[in-house]
């Protein structure tokens, strides 16, 4: 088991795209297409499938506490992925870019999302503790607490739907 | 993936009480005592944590469809399964022993249940396809369909709960 201490941002994405740029010239953030779906499940536990090239893995997350969830992951067959991920998963999918950015001594994972979350662009940053401070990039816009920014709300209620999109 | 074909039926309590006396002669029919969780889901999709002695496994699967449903099982690290368990799933527990008994070419399952389930005995058959002939055991009382017999119901609406406990 980890346990997942997390903080979430939403990204400036005039600003991220131009740092973007520059990253892309010293060939730092090449971005990585994930995949990814979540069994029907309730309680804010969640069971997410993730595919990403060819890896795929099964995720089990409790329920969050301030910034802080357990989460068990364990890598499977890829074809065993895409079954669950096609059968078993509620829609829409989660397709996004995942960037990793180092900063201020932490790697940030920018994810740009597609599909029905298209023009969404949320940062997220892994902790040690609660309470360990945190350099915040030029990029970054606020930080967001709503639970409609989990992965796992996207699926139910799409950026696409929001009336507030900020 | 697997593909679970599998009949249910009710046991009687007597004639099994005895043919396991005499397998248990034979040192044939041990049972196994098994741990499961489940974790809350809907849409008849299950995910189950089980622990079985020293070994903990993670399963998925779909609706059923007939006596068919499809099955993804891992093998995760026995902390994992005991924390999964005792934090993540739904209460009551399933507890039950199990027994493998050969007939007729098959191999039955039967599983005495504890707990919040305490005297419900129920045998399982895995088959190849879904007509596939079964010779019945003396000891079978008649097939179940009823999903309140799914391990996945008995831990939301467990047998010490039911009116009518046939």
């Amino acid at each position: 088991m980890g346990i997942e201490i997390e903080r979430k941002y939403l990204v400036k994405k005039a600003e991220w795209r131009s740092h973007k740029e520059k990253l892309n010239q010293n060939v730092l953030a090449l971005g990585i297409k994930y995949y990814q779906g979540y069994l029907p499940t309730s309680n804010e536990t969640t069971v997410r499938i993730r595919i990403i090239g060819e890896h795929s893995y099964l995720t089990i997350k409790s329920k969050t506490t301030g910034h802080t969830r357990a989460e068990f992951e364990y890598p499977i067959p890829l074809e065993d992925g895409q079954q669950i991920l096609e059968n078993l998963c509620l829609r829409p999918i989660i397709e996004k870019v995942r960037y990793q950015v180092n900063y201020g001594g932490l790697i940030w994972e920018v994810d740009e999302f597609f599909g029905e979350n298209q023009g969404l662009i949320i940062a997220e940053v892994e902790l040690e503790n609660e309470t360990q401070n945190i350099d915040i990039p030029s990029w970054i816009e606020r930080e967001v607490n709503d639970k409609k920014y989990f992965n796992s709300s996207l699926i139910k209620y799409p950026y696409n739907q929001w009336q507030d999109q900020g």
